[in-house]
């Protein structure tokens, strides 16, 4: 299909322990073989086992050494591209992999483009392309819920879903098409309410699959938590604790910059994505300030409000207050959030809840600085996040693109529906048939075009 | 020596297309066994052969699948530590990396510390002590200079020079023991004259290693160039220039941030370290104000001084300016630079020149913005390094701990020249002697203690 062999870093940008170039080609195996002097003098690359890894050095054309390296060899079909593959090992410094790749480059490779393996994969038929969005779904995946989602698309438990789905339309469109070839002798060869329920199936399975977007969206980019409240409430302190059960690890071991995830956590394996709002200041004059407006704006945003009151002052404002996130927040889930409550007694607790009666929401005391009722909230937030478990083999739809395509599927489906309501004839049937199986098409990639696979996999980190 | 067996995440920090964790010791393969489920049913991971890769899933305690991953299994002794090493290629999520370094904590390994697998490269005698420092330096390389210092030092280059050292020692040694043992019958064993040419020759070669680490110092980390000048003539044009060449590459094909390197430009493989200083203004009444007394102490830390002037227009402070660089940058190499060479013509640079015949510079006309004689300014900046060019079997020392040593090995060592040249007794040159061999000792890790270790390795990243 594509004769060109290409080349990339594959793992992640930076100095590493190590770092692996991989190669994906006709020529993978002897361009590297050029570079290559293996330790044992015996062995010769191009002539190992598939599977196997060899130690050598990659020399450049000076007989310089470059670096000591594992050589992974994988020959076609059986390799990730399908095609011959070989992987570098080498010392992760930026000099070594950058010299390695020039290297490649300049015995004959091409730079891949983002995702080109994987896009090969792809065209090489190792995996349809809802399996190859699940690959860059796989690596963004930051909590338990969204890699297991992209883990059951990438084994292909969509891709049945949807095959069994066109399978049903292919039978459908045969019975009606067979019709229409006789169509002068008009025979009914298809029983009508036969063909409704066939349809009102599809149309079912269709729908439960672009339904389960909200929650695949959710799990994706993370389920929008807007955090309010006046300023001295505590909200930084509850959003760092937040972020520091959870970071825990990552920060320990990795090493992982702070900016790209601070707003994210997960929770419990679920991403809550926290909106900074600006605290509300209690000054009188300037309460219904532009900054504040801009606060209330953001808890559009969200699904779910965190409001959060400081037990020990109440301002002067909470009516005012009160109203307005009343009235900005409807239909989303708030969760009223009574913090330092370890400065508070029971008594002055059941004054608190007497006087906010009137606010229909969840209420819960914490305290932020003390570590006290976390779990709680976290509860609270499970359970606002109206997430049902995600579970290995689940189908859940998070991209979309196959979103987009589910809801033009549907609404062909349902025209079908309706026209054999109507009693249309066949040609109107087939057309709209087929209209639903081409959208389908389209999330595995039967239907594809260079400027859709261009759009996909151009979002792929480089070397994947 | 040690039983446990450790796990980390090998490859650079972050989301890459894949990414490596790398297990090592006793029960590198059962415990990695035990979490791989193959493709192929036939296929135990506990009884492939060394060096090939299988491919499978990764499963956690509730069957839930991890990941599709290739394991790649090295048997002891032939590995890179000398234990039984598995790595497992997962794809690069942040998430599976994580999860995937849990479980194998979880299923018995000990997290590694930083450097512990080279730690246990050395230990088991698969490398000595300097060695292992040059995979530090390796993975740290930047510039192909620096490359190629730590490729020779891993090679064992250095290693090898040190042995001879230590051979010729420990003749030299026995010789003044010998006679110290029949001391009583006042013997000579050893012509003094003969002792005395072979402990010169052993300071020459200390010496000269020794030497060698001004040159070896800068290429690690850069010759230190200041950039001086008023405001407004061009010095961060050309810095960004010198910056652009270099990085084309880097930018392109890598997204490394901006941030690490911004300041480091390798020059035909030398690195040069940028000193930026604040751009000296042309008010009157403030021009002796702290934040130029600030960029005048940045000259002290240079090795070369790039003065950049305005060929269009000379501040009123020139004379100032002149003889407070002339005074502040005495003994380091300057080159006066007179950008924007595009405005002006020959006659201008004529009377230019003459202007500053009384500084003793370089003189380089160049324009930063239309790219004129750039090659010429790296040319200069080469020679002005005074770095030779460093061939593959060159041996640079270019690490502080090794300098230290060797210099108290040299001190050790002039003492027994001088004792010899007084005729002093076998036991003191004997004691000298012996020093001499310790601080050698020292470099290759033959002395070593679990302090000196603990520095060594606690420099490396995590996962080498």
């Amino acid at each position: 299909m594509n004769n060109s062999t290409i080349a990339a870093i594959s793992t992640a940008p930076g100095i590493g322990g190590i770092a692996v170039v991989r190669v994906s080609g006709t020529n993978a195996i002897e361009i590297c073989n050029s570079l290559f002097r293996p330790i044992n003098q015996a062995v010769q690359l191009i002539s190992q086992k598939a599977n196997t890894v060899t130690f050598g050095q990659i020399i450049d054309d000076n007989k310089e050494v470059i670096d000591d390296v594992l050589v992974t060899i994988f020959r076609a079909p059986h390799s990730f591209t399908g095609e011959d593959v070989v992987e570098i090992s080498c010392h992760g410094s930026i000099f070594i992999q950058q010299r390695l790749l020039q290297l490649l480059i300049d015995n004959g490779c091409k730079l891949a483009a983002p995702g080109e393996f994987t896009q090969r994969a792809f065209l090489n038929g190792k995996m349809d392309l809802a399996q190859a969005e699940a690959v860059a779904d796989l690596i963004a995946s930051s909590s338990a819920a969204s890699h297991r989602m992209a883990m059951n698309q990438m084994r292909g438990d969509f891709s049945t879903e949807l095959s069994s789905l066109r399978a049903q339309l292919i039978d459908f469109v045969s019975l009606v098409e067979l019709e229409l070839d006789f169509s002068e002798e008009d025979v009914e060869f298809a029983d009508r309410s036969k063909l409704k329920s066939l349809a009102e199936n599809i149309e079912e399975h269709i729908s439960k699959l672009a339904d389960s977007f909200r929650i695949g969206n959710a799990l994706k980019n993370g389920i929008p938590v807007a955090l309010v409240g006046e300023t001295n409430v505590g909200k930084s302190t509850l959003l760092n604790l937040l972020l520091k059960e959870d970071k825990a690890i990552v920060s320990d071991i990795h090493g992982t910059t702070r900016d790209t995830i601070e707003d994210i956590v997960s929770v419990r394996g679920i991403s809550f994505r926290f909106i900074d709002t600006a605290g509300i200041r209690k000054t009188t004059d300037t309460i219904e300030s532009i900054g504040i407006e801009k606060t209330f704006k953001k808890i559009e945003q969200a699904s779910i409000v965190l409001w959060i009151l400081d037990c020990t002052k109440l301002s002067e404002h909470m009516e005012w207050l009160t109203e307005k996130i009343e009235k900005k927040a409807a239909g989303k889930k708030v969760i009223m959030i009574f913090n330092k409550i370890d400065k508070i007694d029971e008594e002055e607790k059941d004054v608190l809840l007497q006087l906010f009666s009137q606010f229909a929401c969840d209420r819960l005391f914490i305290s932020a600085k003390k570590k006290m009722n976390i779990k709680e909230l976290e509860d609270a937030l499970i359970n606002a996040s109206q997430i049902p478990e995600i579970h290995t083999g689940d189908i859940v739809v998070s991209n979309m693109r196959h979103y987009e395509s589910l809801q033009k599927a549907l609404i062909a489906i349902q025209r079908v529906i309706a026209n054999l309501n109507n009693n249309l004839s066949g040609e109107f049937l087939s057309q709209d048939i087929r209209e639903c199986m081409l959208y389908l098409g389209e999330i595995t990639g039967q239907i594809s075009n260079d400027e859709i696979l261009g759009n996909i996999f151009g979002k792929f980190c480089i070397g994947k």
